[in-house]
């Protein structure tokens, strides 16, 4: 019987989704799963739990930004918080449904590419011409994705997302489904290593 | 030069401060450090970070209840979520305070008698019979623990800890500060002993 992929759910600007993207491939490979990256916007998911963005929250947002660097350090991640932050991410994320669906190879590629570029070296993943450059390492064409970002299907794929992970439990980034257990946040990962080791 | 205690903020109705609690003296020891256990409440905490309790909160609480006793198998700490859920605590922490004053020696036993019947073996420990019947387990009064209940100073001394706390940046419980780093959450534990071992 085959096994079901490992479900990621993330928004290209949370901090801790960067943290888990740099670890969930080898956690993926070690236990012969699958992984499927599923871009989401934390906006809807916020109004739905009620919360606002970490950083917008008194006294959580400042411990945030004490915790987020040195969870980077203690993972041996580089880091350098991004200015602007947050920023919109629903054209990243488009791009990346564009190339699941056409480009499937390159996918993961763009995953790693749009997180380090923000969350190490600081470039505005919101601007257009920074995603443009971004694509030309990957070898794809600026105005392919600019197609993208217009796509009606593409759009609607990204809202589905959205859907599917508010069906599922999704309450925040990063957020890891599989075989329907979930766990959220980049500290859960020791756990779903555990348990995908031996259920428990 | 003395080296300064791990500060631990806690409530007694909180899981995650439970689970926390039962492997925080090891690592205190572990590290030669004191601990100084500070019990608060953490209504007035979620007043001032703008949230409700995690298991009031939409699809955050329905994880929540999957995440509590995955987390207390994945340490081997036994686990009964209580009922009722959760409870008032200000009973069991202004008894923990009389301790700290007048019977130190009892206070760390208290605390993890009170955790121990409430997680392990669903006993309210917001009844006064219930810890009544704790503190007989440690050779006291329960007159002394109505006494301390009521006592002006103890009352004072127990909203003072969730001033410090607020002024600490506590934004739940459990919370670690040590030589003011400040760690939130059970999950942080394993960043508290690296940090102890060598700051990074």
């Amino acid at each position: 019987m085959p096994v079901s992929p490992i479900t990621f759910y993330f928004d290209f600007t949370s901090p801790y989704s960067y943290l888990a993207s740099t670890r969930i491939d080898a956690l993926a490979a070690k236990h012969e799963r699958g992984l499927e990256w599923v871009p989401i916007l934390l906006g809807p998911v916020f109004a739905a739990t009620g919360v606002k963005a970490l950083v917008d929250q008194p006294i959580k947002g400042d411990y945030a930004l004490i915790d987020i660097p040195r969870s980077a350090r203690f993972l041996g991640v580089p880091y350098r918080h991004p200015e602007p932050f947050p920023v919109a991410t629903y054209q990243a994320a488009r791009v990346l449904i564009g190339l699941q669906r056409e480009h499937p190879d390159k996918a993961t590629a763009w995953v790693h590419a749009c997180f380090d570029a923000y969350f190490a070296h600081n470039r505005n993943i919101s601007d257009m011409p920074v995603l443009h450059a971004l694509a030309r390492g990957l070898e794809l064409e600026p105005t392919q994705l600019d197609a993208w970002c217009a796509d009606a299907q593409i759009k609607a794929q990204l809202k589905a997302n959205v859907d599917r992970a508010l069906q599922s439990g999704v309450c925040g980034a990063p957020f890891f489904v599989v075989d329907d257990e979930p766990f959220w946040g980049v500290d859960r990962m020791p756990q779903l290593d555990a348990w995908l080791t031996a259920r428990f």
